[in-house]
């Protein structure tokens, strides 16, 4: 009933990786709703996350290289890796690009792609576990993870709209349209990491 | 004669999306074209081709997974669906932005790329068609996709130049940059492709 | 003691690659040192390096399709010319819109962050010669790339809070953020470039 190759340690270590990105993914809603003076404690948390992830991907690779397996399922170890290190990434990037910029206060769309980053998040943790322990599992997660990314990108839009009405000062323009476009693509690695999960799944199936 | 593997119907799908690719861009090129309260509509027919030709790139990956070929054959056809999904995307995103920043007139030289990325996506379907009927159709196809991608690139930095000289309202440099950046990328998303068929071709060749 | 395949001729091409790329970084940091009027010439330099460097990676993935090596070491190749050639395409493209935008004096962070681009250019170009003739020196000179990246990155994230900081005019930011994000995210395919090194050196240790 299991879907990668025999190295159990690969599982823990992609599950590792997956609950940190959920609570990064957490940390970066409170960072968007809480007030400037409060944010540079969460955008540091978010960064040890983001270091932490980076060293578990960094033993994926490095045990990959080391390891006897096919080249295709090395192929699909690799980009699962790698995909959720982009969702890690991005949020990084973004928690400190929100402190940065001096932002200000958060508008509503961006709390609410935060709050989608975080959801999809926890879909693919599901999916993760799903893989060692019980295949059924990541099919459905996998389809909510697509779902949500529509969602996004609907949101997306509506709100970069809003960003362009009327006269807008075009610092915020430049502060904002990067953190739409960047939480955007946060959606679209996840629904990548979502895809490789899911053909790891039918090829396993 | 043929280049690619037994499963016939994976040809059908590539062709099928570079046709509806060829569509969008001529759509695209019209969009800019016509006035601003014309382009909802073109706008909305964008949309509904990159949602076909979405569900078709999935059909090919689905089929990709469950199908017995090589690893590198495999790598083929991935790659070729994805470039091709790039292309269709990124003319998508081009017709929501120039929507949503409410751009009004287009400047000949946003008008001129898109030309070019109806051009280039022409020649892949020419390509695609080529892997099917006729490899010695490939290879010039391909040549021609380059040739305009440079043919881009070098209207891509005349423009931006002309974007940037004097003292221009920062609103329109964002809004025209993005939208001249996006079209450059599209031709690299296609020149992708083309390198993906020419290789394609000559393995098999 | 050799890590790459029995096509002597690859190693040739690559080392020719990465000397290029070195030179054109020294360039870069040159042209953001010199005043306006002496950039143009750099810009021309660097445009030639790169569209040499095009050719020699053209000529690594042709021979690459007709060579008779296996899946991961095709694999490798693949990765390790793509990655040379996006640092490469970055540097070019940095030079090409400093000119463009009229930058004016480059602030000391932009000069700062193209030296670190220089100094990975040159660690790679030792890690690829290493590959051929000294397999102990790969790992060395890619650990320091990536020590490079994350000196660059937090040079990045100094100099952009500088930008925002205070009232700023935004044609400056929407300049130099660009130049910002580009000569971080060359650092970034630089590491790129150096993980796949990496792994080629442990696959072959």
């Amino acid at each position: 009933m299991r879907l990668l190759p025999r190295d159990e340690r690969f599982f823990d270590l992609f599950i590792a990786v997956a609950e940190r990105t959920v609570e990064a993914a957490g940390l970066l809603t409170e960072m968007l709703q809480a007030d400037e003076n409060h944010r540079g404690r969460l955008v540091d948390s978010i960064k040890r996350l983001e270091h932490e992830a980076d060293q578990l991907t960094h033993e994926v690779v490095t045990r990959l290289d080391r390891s006897f397996i096919t080249p295709l399922d090395r192929e699909d170890i690799h980009a699962l890796a790698s995909g959720l290190d982009d969702v890690m990434d991005l949020i990084d990037g973004l928690a400190r690009r929100a402190k940065i910029f001096h932002v200000g206060e958060a508008p509503t769309g961006a709390i609410l792609l935060a709050e989608v980053v975080k959801q999809a998040s926890e879909q693919i943790l599901i999916a993760v576990k799903g893989l060692h322990t019980n295949k059924n599992g990541v099919l459905p997660a996998c389809v909510i993870v697509k779902r949500l990314e529509e969602e996004g990108d609907s949101l997306y839009h509506e709100w970069l709209a809003k960003l362009f009405d009327g006269s807008p000062d075009p610092m915020m323009v430049i502060k904002w349209k990067e953190i739409y476009d960047n939480l955007e693509k946060t959606l679209d690695c996840a629904e990548d990491a979502a895809n490789v999960l899911e053909s790891i799944s039918i090829k396993h199936g």
